[in-house]
């Protein structure tokens, strides 16, 4: 995106904007915290730079400064729409990329999301999370590993879904739980149990931010998933999802959180046939795979 | 500011955050409206350009978003503090820049600020505006030309101010107007009125933005200052100030409205000096020159 509009500038307009740009750097130059100052310069040069570049109207600084007022106005301790704003923007996403080191061979990182909640029931290997919850069952299992192949014993595996209304638990009255659960994984770093298979659903758009996926077009969906955190001694901790291949929102998830590696086969058996514990379900059922590769703490 | 950090990546860590920022601009790509589009996708490009920059932590990131909700939460009908944020960060300055095309010979323009209102009395030239204010009086003359030296006669000239306290007359309760009004330029293109003596006050500090301030040493003050908004035909608007020379916070003015060419001296008379219109004035005054240049239209 090549800065044209500034570049044809006059000399003089040219200058002016430069100088009140380094101004405003300036004017942070005597924070006593280093990071502070850096984040804040950094900030003024990247938001100035926006400005000069869209050559921003009066009228549409008004537009920004009313939206940010009703995206504050909306937000309670329930409704957070600035996260929403951030996730609409890929900010969310970016922030978890950069603090989330690549390598080729460890499981990619995505969104955490608003709803997780930290005491989840504790399950055994083989147990069920869907339980309360509407949607078919959905049998997923796997490994948990280091990067050169070590088997990660004793893993703490959080899981967490929405049921197939697209409504996680703490956002129903009632205060029933359903639809996440804990568990460890065995001394062969394997992992096992029962939830329901992931469907698509939008985030809060009744708001300023589902306005504004509105004026461009964008849909408010979430490809289907499953959240994952897990946590082991030596290992940097992860927070993931998996996503249902041939999920219609893939391409267009509204936060941003799909990635290739994540996407897993989910595997559809009609009512009646076995499954891999032996149960009888009288309705049809998926399964699917999903072994994680943990980073090593440095 | 060089992009350090992120050109010291690992490829794929570099590579995952640029196809993360594409994807993000290329969601944008239905937006029906070209204008939008263009504003939207640049938006994204520097803000992932400054996650990116300052390898934003999740940390960083929550303190964001907990500073834009308290900027939301405090944000009333009466007071707006994402426009103080955007001042402080010189940002509605710099919008003004980008919309007041320079040149060298045009009177320059700095921001509006909150506290214009459109039905402000009518005075005579030579009139005083501020009647009801406290304050010192303070004889302010000056011309009305063209880019070419024309005269220009009937220019609308909008004036206000807050009195020595810091306050506009709509700050107080009980409906009062004083230290604002509008006049009209002479045949000759002369203006001339009395007001109060610009003293320094600081933007409203006790909320967030106050805060932030706080952190960074910054002062919340404005460098004293008159406003005017200067409407002719066939000439572009201006909005300006201007300032007192040896003001204590020409430097440091907290929304960086200081232009240099708009700093004025402003002489001090003893009390009994006789006045320019022949009055008798029973306290120190002062007197200023302001001579404005509009810019053509077209």
């Amino acid at each position: 995106m090549p800065n044209k509009d500034t570049e044809a500038l006059p000399d003089l307009q040219f200058e002016r904007e430069q100088l009140l740009e380094e101004q405003v750097i300036a004017s942070f130059d005597g924070a006593p915290d280093d990071r502070t100052r850096y984040l804040l310069q950094s900030l003024v040069h990247h938001l100035h730079g926006f400005v000069r570049e869209v050559r921003l109207t009066s009228r549409e600084w008004d537009t920004a400064i009313m939206f940010l007022t009703e995206v504050g106005h909306i937000t309670t301790d329930w409704r957070q729409e600035f996260i929403l704003l951030s996730d609409v923007l890929g900010i969310s996403m970016q922030t978890i990329g950069v603090n989330s080191p690549s390598s080729a061979s460890t499981t990619e990182a995505t969104v955490f999301g608003p709803f997780f909640v930290s005491d989840a029931p504790l399950i055994e290997l083989g147990g069920d999370i869907g339980e309360g919850g509407k949607g078919e069952p959905c049998w997923v299992s796997g490994s948990v590993r280091g990067p050169d192949g070590t088997p990660v014993r004793n893993a703490r595996i959080e899981v967490w879904e929405a049921d197939d209304d697209g409504m996680y638990d703490v956002q129903r009255d009632g205060g029933q739980t359903y639809g996440r659960a804990h568990l460890f994984s065995d001394d062969a770093g394997e992992y096992r149990f029962w939830g329901l298979t992931p469907t698509p659903y939008p985030i809060p758009h009744d708001g300023p931010v589902g306005r504004l996926l509105e004026m461009v077009d964008r849909s408010p969906y979430r490809a289907s998933h499953l959240h994952f955190m897990v946590t082991a001694e030596d290992y940097r901790p992860l927070v993931t999802h998996i996503f249902v291949d041939g999920d219609p929102y893939l391409a267009t998830d509204s936060v941003f959180g799909v990635k290739e590696s994540l996407v897993k086969t989910f595997v559809h058996h009609p009512a009646g046939t076995p499954t891999p514990d032996g149960r009888e379900i009288p309705t049809s059922w998926s399964e699917v795979r999903f072994d994680i590769v943990l980073a090593s703490l440095a």
